[in-house]
């Protein structure tokens, strides 16, 4: 990286790369209320995966890579067992919540830097966090897929607040 | 934005940010691929556009969103009159080398300032473009399904060489 990437403007900053993320967790979170109960965990386009499950796995990333990344602590990849869509609502809300306590202890500097996560990832930094955001942006527009085949509308993908 | 924020490392940079967005094309372009010819532009799950139609919003947004950044000149919103799929492959080559050449035309600066593209969508620069990329992802995501539907197998997310 060289002396005049670090003085210049920055693309995006910390602080706008985490409102970001968040308006993106809202739209995910008006998918999974979207959901009809008795579809979220059962109704797939087959062979694919249920949209409860594609969110299980946004859940395995989100929290678990930051708190990797802040605590240099390996973490362990694993989906949280949760069938109904009251405790995958509470779940979405808690790692929300964490997301925002946990990324003021991410220093600019760490962006840059090469790390491993789940024991098997390596990459930048920021490319390890987008990777959980484009993840969450692809699957959630599969789950837009599903909505439509069930005849429902799908929350607006641009209303980010 | 804080001086702090101007001084700071990175989170990404500019040539980063264009190698992403390349990373995903190259996804993208896989998709097209793997579509058959006679579904590209029939195939959907009802009541949606088809793959096709979601690469032409593509094609409508993502060069001239970066003409009109570069130039200062308004661009109308047109989608690309394509319908067959050695036009479209030919097309998004085209556009994937365009936005090489305008790239290295965007400042650092101008990310954070604010703009109004196509007339209407108003936001800082770096918002607009991850709007482009963002919108990519989402509709590519869909393109899985049909393939999965089809019965075809869809290039992996997370190789973007």
């Amino acid at each position: 990286m060289s002396n005049s990437a670090v003085n210049a403007a920055p693309v995006i900053t910390p602080e706008q790369l985490l409102a970001h993320w968040q308006g993106h967790r809202r739209v995910t979170r008006r998918v999974i209320e979207a959901f009809p109960e008795d579809q979220l965990f059962s109704y797939a386009v087959a062979p694919m995966r249920t949209f409860g499950e594609l969110v299980l796995e946004f859940l395995a990333m989100d929290v678990p890579t930051l708190e990797e990344l802040t605590s240099e602590q390996p973490r362990q990849y694993e989906t949280p067992k949760v069938q109904d869509k009251a405790e995958l609502l509470r779940l979405w809300d808690e790692h929300s919540r964490r997301i925002d306590e946990l990324w003021p202890r991410l220093p600019a500097e760490v962006f840059q830097e090469t790390r491993t996560i789940f024991g098997q990832f390596t990459s930048q930094v920021w490319d390890l966090l987008w990777y959980v955001i484009d993840n969450e942006i692809h699957h959630r527009g599969q789950g837009y897929v599903y909505l439509r085949a069930l005849g429902i509308e799908p929350p607006p993908f641009y209303v980010r607040d």
